[in-house]
Formats: C-alpha cells, structure tokens, sequence
C-alpha cells in the first residue's frame, strides 16, 4: 500500500506570487536559523515574535518542518492548558467582529491575555497574513494584552483543526489566559471548533421573524450561549421576542452533560452594552464545570476524539488514494446508486481489493 | 496487515443450548439444501416460505453462506425497489405495537401486502424466532397480507443494518408494497433506519409536559412526521397542547431537502382513530417526492451513504484489529487525554506502525 505522498514543497517562483514567495523564503530561512528549543524558550517567556514563527513551523506544510513541530508541541504541552477556550460562531452580519473586539478588550481590562484565532478553510485570502483578520479588529489588534492569528485557511477541515488545535496549545504555553476561536457559519466548523473549545458561544441577530430558520442544523444544540448581538434601537423589542421565542424551542433539547442549561441573552458590542455580562456567563459555566468535574474530562474527551478522528481520516486517505480504488471507485459508486450491486457486496470488493493491491 | 477473521462456525452443542443448536442445524441443513436459484424463484413467486429461508442465508453469519447470500440478493435486485419503505420508532411506552398492528391493518385493507422489520441491536432474545415481536402483533400476524421478520439481533449496529437493508430488498423482490422498519428508541438506530427509508415516522405521547424532553437530539430533525399515539379520553386535550408546542419548535429547524413540511398529528391506534390520516399523509408525501425527483434521488444516495459506510467500517476494523495498534491503543489514549502528547502527533505514530506491521 502507498502512503500519501507529503506535500511538494511549494517553494514558487513566478513573478505574480513574488512577494509572498519572497515572504515565505525569509519565514523559512528564519525558522531553519531558530532551533526548536529557542522558539520554545521565547514562548514561555511571552515572547510573540517566538511564539508567531513557531506558529509558522506548526502551519508549514514543508514535510521538513513536522519533526521540528512536533518538538516544540511537546516541550509546550505540560505549560498548556491553563486557559479558557471559547468558540464564537454566528451568520455573516452578526457582527462577530465587533462583538470580539468588544468582548476582548473587556478582557483585557480584566487584566486578562487573550488571543484571537480564526478558522476558515473556505477562504484562501489571509494566509499567514498579517491583513485580514487584524485589520477587522483594528482597536483589538493594537491591544498589548491581545494575540490575533488569522488561521492558515485554503485547507482541509481536518488541516486546519489540527493547526488551530496545536496552535491554542503554543499560546497557551505563551501565558495566554482566554483563547477566542472564530468560525465563520459554514459547512462543518461549528462541529470542530465545538470539540476544541470549553464554551462554544452562537452569535445571532434578530431581525424579520424568520432569520432563525437560518440557523444551521445542529447548531443551536451545541451552543452553551446564544447571544443577540445589535440589541439596540429599534432592535431591542425583537429582540427580545427572539429570546422569548428561541428559550421556549430550548425545551426540545435534553438536558446537556455538563449540567449547564443554555444562556439565551442580548448584547450591544457596538455600544458596548452587556458584554460584561456575556464574560460573567462565561465564569459561572468555568465554574460550575471545574467544581463537577465536566470541565477536565470534556478536555479529555476532546483529546481523544481528536486521535481517532485523524486515525480514521488518515485511513480513508490512504484508501481514497489507491490507484485500483481510484480507477473502480466511480464505477462502483454508479452501480450501487442504479441498484446494480447491493452497496454491501461492493463495499467487500473494494475492499478486498485494496488489502490485496500493490500499492 | 491481516484481514478480519470470518466469525468462527458458531456449531455449538452444549445441553444448555440444545434446542437452539439442533434447530441451527436444522436451518442450515435445509439452507445447503437448497440452491440460490431456487430460493429467488420462490421469492419471485411470493413464496413466503423461500422468502424466509432466504433471508435466513443473509442474516448467517457462517463464511460458507457469503456467496450464496450475495447470489441471492443479486438476482433479486432488478425485482426490488418498488416499495414504499417507512421507518417507524418512538419511545417505549408510545405503543408502536399497537400502531403497527392498526396502520397494518388499514394497509392490507387497501389491498396491500406489507412487511414488518424490527431493529434491534441491543436484544438478543429474538434472534430468527417465530416468538417475540410476532407475538406484540398477534393480530396483523395472522394478516395474509402481512409478513413479520424480526431482525438479527446482538449484533453491531452496521450488522443488523447490513442484513436489514438486504432483507428489505427480498420482500421488495417478493412482492411486497410497504416495509416498515420498526426500532426502538436507542442509541444510533433512528440515524441508521433513517438512512435505508423512504419515509421517518416518529411516534410520540403527549402527558406530564416534559415528556418532549424525551425526544432524543436529532430525531425531530430527521423526522418527516410525528404522530402522538393514545390521543383518547382524558389524553385529547394533552395532546392538543403538546401539538401546539411542538409546532413551534418545529419553526427552529431548517426547511427539508424533500421539499416537505414536517407534518405533526395525533391518532388513537387502540380505538383505530387517525390510521387513515396517517396513511394518507404518506401517500402525499410520496407523491410529492416522486414528482420532484427528491425520492429516487434520496434512494440514490443512501445506496452510496451505506457503500461508504461500510468501507468506512471495515477499514476501521482492520485497524482496531491490527495486533500492534491493539498493544499500543491504550497507551495511546491514555498519553493522549493526559496532555502528555499531542493528538495529532500520536496519530501519525498509530498510522505509521499500521502501515509498517507485518499483520
């Protein structure tokens, strides 16, 4: 069997990508002159310019970078795990933006360390840029308590998940006390961004009575908090319906394993109002979920899921990437749909096929 | 790597389990007896007793019936399809049985010819007995129209999904209109069964209030219906209420792919009130599909749902298997969820050892 070849190294050279290209060779010969113990030595000392091109190793697809990757992994993960992970998610014109900015620079008034990720495997726009993302959180991002790092992004979920995963793990080992993760309210991120976060908070707005049809399956059943945001003017009374509405559709759900019973609130981050708020909800979970215990074995959990999710997708890889699979895979997916083969019998073939092939 | 070994000939013969194995002996005697040729003819001519002893070869989990089981199904695939399949769960005490036996009823009084199929892998009372859920259905057992299997049990899940799918393609070949799929209300069930119909029905009782509360997450979702049995006597205005309430709830989940409005109704089964409505409901529901594309395009899909599945499944299998992974899994695991390595990092040391074993 053939294992997955690693990625070329993209090392390009046209003149159309030149600067990024030029960008990438001085990351690289910078990562290649820093060792991984210095880079590990910067980040526990709070250095951020450590602790952002030990997040470019992690990020690098460079088949010659894992090892040193996975060297600073290790030496950070017994300083990690100290802090607070959340994940906000919400539609687009919820103003997640704003709502983080708020939101973070009251952290940072709490004396807190925050740092800001984002995922987005849709979007190839802000890799490893120092645009994008920062420039969304302009007041946030000239924060000294404040961390933002778009994530690498043009990727697979599974890519990504483990970059942003490894990364809360460096900043955690960086001293940060609150790691806010992003995701924008596409495909399967909410799922995954919900196995790497302690709270995982929906952002929503009100609106034409309707626009909660619009949440996505699933979605309001993992979700610790639901928070109108652009409660002000003439959107509080619907806001406040909103709530009225969503807290009866509440009920339908079971009762949740951490013994926490979802927040259903409201929010001006524009204004500023009820933001504070949003952290005490926040503090109260942390601390009913420690005192029950629900918080470490959830981290736990979250640990193991993680291990089988990359076995298993590892697995499929290197099935999917089979020569004979690939050459009768879409045969056999046209026979089982027209009702040729019985899905169960050319399941076996297959897979006889491919513990029996060269590869 | 070593392949997963067939389950071992299963001929036992302590006194303890006598019976069982003088009659397992019996089946399989009359099974080798028998050619794969025949026992579709007989399928094909409605041959109740060919039909049962057919579906006996594919729930055998003996190596030697494999081929014969697949021959079987083969040549009955071009003479199946023209069903209507309907899955049917609700949680205990929410009378399936009795709704069963009067939606059966009502159906052979039109003229049909109906199978019931139960899911249910957490028993292993009812393995191939002519006692169990026939006996929950005394009246429609003795319905000419109607067949009563019920499923393997004690097996995994995928099994019984496996041989259930492949049973509902013989009684489609047999000549029956309507295969209802019955399952209890545990675990991944409802996702399985709902993942071979045409057709989700969940049944509900409405009482104390909280009882929607029941419902396990997921199951609203994927329902096309919901019906609230026991709407009797003092139950009526209950009932009334809990429809009310869950069709607001229903106003918070996204509009289906099937172009149809999840419906929600009550009925009395013991007093044969609502049958008829509900069997009307499905009719339109069918049509509906069928005139939008939606139902061959779902049947389509889930063929290739269950084909992926099952790749998924056995490539699993043989990893979990591997002698190597198992000796190292746990150590694994336990590094994993103590922080002490990352997730991804230990993955990619499972998959390599994998991929290097002599198994």
């Amino acid at each position: 069997m053939k294992k997955n070849k690693a990625n070329p190294n993209d090392n390009q050279d046209s003149s159309e990508i030149f600067n990024a290209a030029v960008l990438k060779k001085i990351q690289q010969a910078r990562m290649a002159q820093t060792s991984a113990e210095e880079l590990v030595v910067g980040i526990l000392s709070a250095n951020i310019s450590a602790l952002s091109r030990a997040i470019t190793v992690i990020e690098s697809s460079n088949k010659n970078h894992f090892a040193k990757a996975n060297a600073i992994i290790n030496s950070c993960l017994p300083h990690a795990n100290q802090s607070v992970r959340i994940g906000i998610t919400g539609v687009s014109g919820a103003g997640k933006s704003t709502f983080i900015e708020a939101f973070g620079k009251h952290l940072s008034s709490l004396g807190k360390k925050i740092a800001v990720l984002t995922i987005d495997p849709t979007s190839s726009i802000s890799h490893g840029s120092i645009l994008g993302d920062k420039t969304r959180m302009d007041e946030l991002s000239k924060d000294p308590n404040t961390y933002i790092r778009p994530s690498a992004s043009g990727e697979t979920l599974g890519g990504v998940a483990r970059k942003t995963r490894e990364t809360i793990i460096l900043c955690e080992a960086g001293g940060f006390d609150v790691i806010i993760i992003e995701t924008v309210g596409v495909g399967q991120n909410e799922i995954a961004v919900h196995s790497m976060v302690d709270f995982f908070l929906l952002l929503q707005i009100s609106g034409a009575g309707d626009e909660l049809q619009g949440i996505k399956r699933g979605v309001i059943e993992i979700a610790d908090a639901i928070v109108f945001n652009k409660s002000d003017g003439d959107n509080i009374d619907k806001t406040e319906q909103a709530k009225a509405e969503l807290n009866r559709a509440l009920h339908f759900f079971p009762p949740k394993k951490s013994g926490w019973i979802p927040s259903v609130s409201s929010c001006s981050a524009k204004n500023n109002q009820g933001i504070a708020q949003v952290e005490q909800m926040i503090t109260d979970y942390i601390e009913l979920t420690k005192s029950n215990t629900y918080f470490d074995k959830k981290r736990a959990e979250q640990n193991e899921f993680w291990l089988l999710e990359t076995i298993n997708d590892q697995l499929k890889q290197n099935f999917y990437g089979n020569t004979e699979i690939q050459n009768l895979l879409e045969k056999t997916k046209k026979a089982v749909q027209n009702n040729e083969s019985s899905p169960f019998a050319a399941a076996q073939l297959l897979i006889e096929t491919y513990f029996n092939s060269k590869d």
